[in-house]
């Protein structure tokens, strides 16, 4: 699944930028490279040296686009996760009980993101540091939590402190998982966690979050 | 409420060192120090140089005892938070009901930590890069979910992943408190949220996390 994930994303960058003007292509010539890199040699060995020959330009050229290693990783990851958050939603076009809804998305970001650990890493520090990817993310999240309470099946009060709560509990299980303490089961875990929390009774929260996810529903 | 609590830490370390060898007592006076110099200048601009000035020694010999400016944090904030626990589960030591014990550990732990920014910081960068801060502080919370679970009013399994989730929803309520994108109300959310996830019905949730907290309980 990593491979085939870090494939989907090759040159992604590059796509979305090849009717743009000649800087937009090159910062997304060296976002592509900085994928290949981090995959490749994990992103402590990763050099500013490495990505630049990786995309073919003089490292001069790198630091007119990034002041460094960390400030090209953090915008990788900021577009990243809101093209796997699109995706998500995307795939949940039909879907529209909130209770499925929210437990598959918080499911399948984990899978993802442990897919591909450098990235999932990449990740938790752009989350951590950057209060805006955290925002970016919260907008689908926030219409799923609405949807919700719509339905009467969530019977919280949606704010930014519950974002910031629901985000910070599928973190601390990317952390676990990334970190070997936590198995593949941590997805389901933590996915029932969130339901109980949001108001769903415990029985359904278990049979909800622990039930198989479909294969087609990955993004991939 | 800043000032008295950086009050009740100074010297802390130095006392508790008292009767150890000079390079301990040492050691203990660059704590107290850092302690100082942080609350003062914060954690940015804050150096190891005047933290040796403060602590009326030698740059040397900071680094014979720490290697930078964030290993002395880290210890520190690694010792305040051992501390801060010990003394709010001794605050508890008649009380038995684990949902009363849950939500007040949460909410206390965010005043001190928030009556201290500097602290707050401090604490929240340790837990990120540091397990075994997170272990610690587990241990007294892992012996509450139990005594939950025991009494019959946690429907959860405590474990490993359980302890992370529930710290990180406490950390993201900190994190948004020091930000400034949340108010002092942050501590009763997040409790009311940890219970309702631990299984306890959602008045009684509320009811609990939503009481004042007996100003005699706040340590300090």
């Amino acid at each position: 699944m990593a491979i085939s994930k870090t494939r989907a994303l090759a040159g992604v960058f590059a796509d979305e930028a090849r009717h743009l003007g000649k800087s937009a292509r090159t910062r997304a010539r060296l976002m592509d490279a900085a994928v290949g890199v981090f995959a490749r040699d994990g992103f402590e060995a990763a050099s500013v040296n490495e990505i630049a020959r990786a995309a073919d330009v003089a490292n001069g050229t790198f630091y007119l686009h990034f002041k460094d290693k960390d400030a090209i990783a953090t915008e990788v990851a900021l577009r990243i996760a809101g093209d796997v958050a699109r995706r998500l939603d995307a795939a949940m076009v039909d879907l529209d009980d909130a209770i499925e809804r929210t437990s598959r998305a918080t499911r399948q970001f984990l899978e993802i993101a442990c897919g591909q650990p450098e990235w999932g890493w990449a990740l938790l520090r752009a989350m951590w540091s950057l209060p805006s990817l955290r925002k970016q993310m919260a907008s689908y999240l926030r219409a799923d939590l609405k949807r919700g309470v719509r339905q009467g099946a969530f019977t919280v009060k949606v704010d930014d402190l519950l974002i910031e709560v629901f985000t910070a509990m599928a973190a601390s299980a990317l952390l676990a998982r990334l970190n070997g303490e936590a198995g593949a089961e941590a997805g389901s875990k933590v996915a029932e966690l969130q339901l109980r929390m949001l108001g769903v009774p415990a029985k359904r929260a278990a049979a909800t979050a622990w039930r198989p996810l479909a294969p087609e529903a990955l993004p991939g």
